[in-house]
């Protein structure tokens, strides 16, 4: 789709409008349609106003207008609130004036049968090749609290005080955004801008999002995503918003199937696999929250731990914690090992360092002052060390009671190391909302429960930094068809990518000249046989040329009987070739994430216990390794109870290596399998014994 | 442990004293040692307060008195607040008082070192036959707001205003309950009494909360467990509890090995495994949730969702969710989804009645009534019809906007529906605290993130009905030893688990009749040689009498050579069997959680994927059916790509008989692992191929 509006004015038109005008406008502020007035009139919004309604002389005790060819003017923006039927009219008619942008608040599109799907593509085609944008449908609207732009017709922005701030907000459900002010309220959080995306039929969260970056009072990013959709323009903007160090907060639903599943009925869309979406967010620089006040609460620390450089090595991150508080910390400590990250210990440097300045602290995971370390002096003494402690990227407070009765004994100390080069977070055991709004205020990233903590934390360290994007990717065949499993191994020979040697035969050869041992095993070859053992077509153990000449035989008789239609004359042939483990290496150019590379244990254990690594393609050497890493089954072949260790360096060299078909689109492939790929003992490599490829 | 004080007299010791003297009462009320007198003051404590200091006349305003020997009374409670090292005379001095309860706060026990562990033997000496019972060491006290019992060290508890209610808490952590107490006050939840028990010497939690079940004024409890300790008293306490319909909600750090390794430093104790601990709470009827706030916030429902009865069926819990905001109910859903709760769709029955009532809902797993159900006449008429639906055990309201702005619109219907028969919850999207105060105030469950709604109900749902206890076990020997695997077998017989046909034969033996075909194993057979494979003794694939003859001669070297000081005559010899799937069942007396039986995958992936089932021992037939559904690696012998399945209810059957050794003390066996259990195809059982027993 081309940006037909540049994105400086997609942005003004978007969040301040000089016009705005509302189609279907009610007189009665109650009713939805009568809200988006009273709100921007109770808002203070300065710019002009035009409610839209033949029937009426005044909405609201405004002059209503007729139609939107009655104006004065071309609105910069149009908010269309009439009943579904007449969406196409009223967005005919913005396209004919050439309104900037236009809102659509009904339902009853792609989400509601074939009749939606088809109002859907007209209104798709209307706005294509116009100069107007479209936001929705399904939308709730859009919210700029500074400059009192509430146009929305969300019942919860009755209440006039939106909080503003520096984040900016954008959500496929509407619903989310009142809860989102109401709980940021709560929290001390605010708003540079809210904007309910509904169905994405033009403008996406990716394109509305990237449009405002040069944007100076917006510092970070909340998405709240049912599913994956518009992935190329949300790439862009994740590549766009961590270039210029502007974090990206997401809350993504879809971990459970059933709710993949509702994420489809709801908006129409089909749900991808979430661990697919889960690697496009992290491979991003996304920090993806699993628990909804997180949402909230993440930017401050990723404002303090920016996502690494691309092409720096990927290192765990490294969290000290301390605390006045055995319990509370261990919540902390628990809730961050379940997610994967382990507490850093102080080293004996550091505790020497703090029984210098007067504080003796028993070793263990976390510093554990005890009640005794109560206290401003030595809470600040505690502090002053971690901060300069070599071991740590991050120090944790888990601060007890006294953040609620004595903030000035355990708080404060953290206000006044607020602005250390090294960033330090804090988590409020008890209930203590003066503190909480204190270290708010101070910048200092503050959660309320062990579980955002730990949750927070997570999010922002399984950030990747970026790697190396993907050609542009040749147009999607309708069907992808294969080539042939000879084919796929030039492929494989031209990437990189290892495999047992092969040697093509005529089906009817006698006692062919073999380039290596018995025994064998035979298998046809044909572009038209993707799935050979369904149709007979592999002989295993051939043992020598007797057998060997047998078992053409037998796939020639096999071919002849289950797959008649199809000429085949050809057969591979390669050595009977045993390995320490088998695996999954697997292309495909997704259809939101685009090129995606996936490591996964082979056999039934890649679908009993989802055993997987996944990420955008191409993968640097680094990567591939951290992918290794990440497949549970490899246990087997990493030296466990002292079992010969497999060649995992040689597989992580082949996973790079086929992800590379994400910048080599000349070869036009869309999809590639190897499976099996056998991990060889240590020092003796890979092989890839089968290969599937489609172009 | 003798109970020395009834249950009666140690509740109203712990909870009404009539008076309590405060050893080391420090004049200083802002010093820990002077807190207690103060709170007591300021919480209006009607009995009698005794300061014992002897540098001085009086503190904080009261008479002081020299010792526990010059009061003109036996006080009900002594807290003891002078260092470690007073600690045991200030106890002895108790014990020959016959002081009924004496709570010590200094730490300095088994959690630090050596001498630590003597000092503890010697106070938990000190007590054992004495008329005195101990709470802690350190322990921060008791507190029960109603009696104005404010016996704590905690600075928490400076805010006088100490909400009262009805839940019973205890504590391993004593800083968590001012955590509780303030969070607890933001939710508008109180509190019929809380204990810091401290590292448990004496005193444990189970005993405490039991002593407590026949107070009226408890309707349930709230355990903060740092690890599994005291666990027959927890086991006793829990089962009284179930049978009087006293709801349990646990805490319990240690999902991750790091906090394991915390709890293990912080007071001295083991931790055992999480899985089995666990087991063991869900087996007693304890709803173990996984977020901390969800402690706070679960009572309410496990009230409404009484514990099934023993010995019937278990089903799953049917939820159904009703809404006006899609995202809303998709992160519930989503929530449910991720802890293995699918959420019910509405029958078309219902959906027809919905109709009938004038509500039109699109089908869908959740019923979004969407932005037009936000009216009570909808609502209520929803609930009316959802309420009777019989498809639902559970109906869950997520409640968009309007909970915060327009009350009387979502959430009066849920009021007015509040004393069905069938439970109803909510889960509030926005900051709502005044609706959230209604609905728990009114009874009704209710959420304030989508995190805790699922927490919760998962954590109540996954509670099971009380299985049969086990028998009282026999006392452990100190270094159990193992019996030989030809004695093992014959457990299993007894047990009824089958194992493969076994013949027990001399390592002399020339060409010995045999009871069933080769191809044979032959493994030495000896109580002393428990890990037969590491002394090379088994030889496998015995194809006919030559071989046997000289399996059995090189049985006899490999034993002369690599154990030599081991007399051993005798062989076992075995068919060679396969089957479908290996597994591996185990029981074993586990010092907290008594005797417990595993179900695991075999081979490696019961490491790798710690993929296997825990419950208390014994178990049922239906419950080994569970065992059996949960271990993930049977998928393959379930049916999967239509492999062939595996005999799965003689598998459960297994488990079964395996289990009885909790009712048979009379096998005097401690532990017992048959691994690996072969499965064999449907209909063809399950077969022990190696056995290992000890007592």
């Amino acid at each position: 789709m081309t940006n037909r509006l540049p994105p400086e004015n997609l942005t003004s038109a978007l969040l301040t409008p000089r016009s705005v005008a509302l189609v279907g406008a009610s007189d009665d502020p109650t009713k939805t349609a009568g809200r988006p007035q009273q709100f921007l009139r109770k808002a203070g919004f300065q710019g002009r106003i035009y409610p839209i309604n033949a029937k009426r002389a005044t909405v609201q005790d405004t002059p209503a207008w007729p139609s939107l060819e009655a104006l004065p003017e071309v609105p910069d923006q149009v908010f269309v609130m009439t009943p579904t039927e007449s969406v196409l009219d009223v967005v005919g008619q913005c396209v004919k004036l050439g309104v900037p942008l236009v809102t659509v608040l009904a339902s009853g599109f792609s989400e509601s049968g074939p009749e939606g799907v088809e109002r859907e593509n007209a209104l798709r085609k209307l706005v294509a090749e116009s100069g107007t944008r479209l936001l929705g449908p399904s939308s709730l609207g859009v919210v700029q609290a500074s400059s009192g732009l509430m146009l929305t017709a969300n019942a919860a922005f009755a209440e006039p005080d939106v909080p503003a701030g520096r984040l900016f907000v954008a959500s496929h459900s509407g619903s989310m955004l009142g809860a989102l002010v109401s709980r940021g309220k709560a929290r001390g959080v605010g708003f540079a801008g809210m904007v309910s995306v509904g169905s994405e039929v033009d403008l996406s969260i990716g394109e509305i999002c990237e449009s405002t970056l040069d944007n100076p009072s917006i510092d970070g990013y909340l998405l709240f995503i049912e599913s994956l959709r518009h992935g190329a323009q949300l790439q862009s903007f994740a590549r766009e918003a961590a270039r210029r160090g502007k974090p990206v907060i997401a809350y993504k639903l879809g971990r459970s199937s059933a709710a993949a599943e509702m994420a489809a009925t709801h908006t129409g869309a089909i749900a991808g696999e979430d661990d697919v979406a889960d690697a496009f967010l992290k491979d991003l620089g996304i920090a993806r929250v699993d628990q909804f006040e997180t949402l909230l609460e993440t930017l401050p620390l990723a404002r303090r731990l920016p996502l690494a450089t691309s092409g720096s090595p990927r290192k765990p991150l490294r969290v000290g914690v301390v605390t006045t508080t055995g319990g509370g910390s261990a919540m902390v400590v628990d809730q961050l090992g379940v997610r994967g990250i382990d507490v850093t210990p102080a080293t004996p440097a550091t505790l020497e360092r703090l029984a210098a300045a007067g504080v003796t602290a028993s070793p263990g995971r976390v510093l554990d002052l005890t009640l005794a370390g109560t206290r401003y002096d030595v809470m600040k003494a505690v502090l002053d060390v971690l901060l300069e402690a070599p071991e740590f990227d991050l120090i944790v407070s888990v601060v007890g009671s006294s953040a609620r009765f004595q903030p000035n004994l355990a708080v404060q100390p953290l206000l006044d190391s607020a602005h250390h080069p090294r960033p330090l977070a804090a988590m409020l055991v008890p209930d203590a909302p003066g503190a909480l709004a204190m270290l708010t205020s101070a910048g200092v990233p503050c959660f309320r429960s062990p579980e955002t903590c730990a949750d927070a934390i997570a999010a922002v360290a399984a950030r990747r930094p970026l790697g190396t994007p993907a050609a542009p990717q040749p147009a999607p065949s309708v069907a992808p068809r294969p080539i042939s499993e000879a084919d796929a191994y030039g492929v494989l020979d031209a990437l990189g990518v290892p495999h047992a040697p092969v040697m093509k035969v005529d089906l009817s050869a006698q006692a062919p000249a073999l380039a290596f041992d018995f025994p064998l095993v035979a298998k046809v070859c044909s572009a038209e046989i993707p799935h050979k053992t369904e149709v007979g077509g592999v002989v295993l153990g051939i043992q020598d040329q007797t057998d060997l000449t047998a078992a053409l035989q037998t796939l020639q008789k096999n071919l002849s009987e289950r797959a008649p239609g199809i000429v085949c004359n050809e057969a591979l042939i390669q050595p009977m070739v045993k390995g320490l483990a088998e695996v999954l290496i697997g292309y495909r150019v997704d259809p939101e994430a685009g090129p995606i590379v996936m490591l996964a244990a082979g056999g039934i254990w890649a679908e009993v216990a989802r055993d997987r690594s996944i990420r955008l393609a191409p993968v640097s050497i680094e990567t591939a390794r951290e992918m290794v890493d990440e497949v549970r089954a490899l246990a087997t072949v990493r030296g466990l109870r002292g079992k010969p260790k497999g060649d995992l360096e040689a597989l992580a060299a082949a996973v790079s290596a086929l992800s590379q078909l994400a910048v080599r689109p000349e070869f036009g492939i869309t999809e590639a399998e190897v499976n099996p790929m056998l991990v060889m003992p240590e020092g003796q490599g890979v092989m890839a014994v089968d290969a599937l490829a489609l172009k």
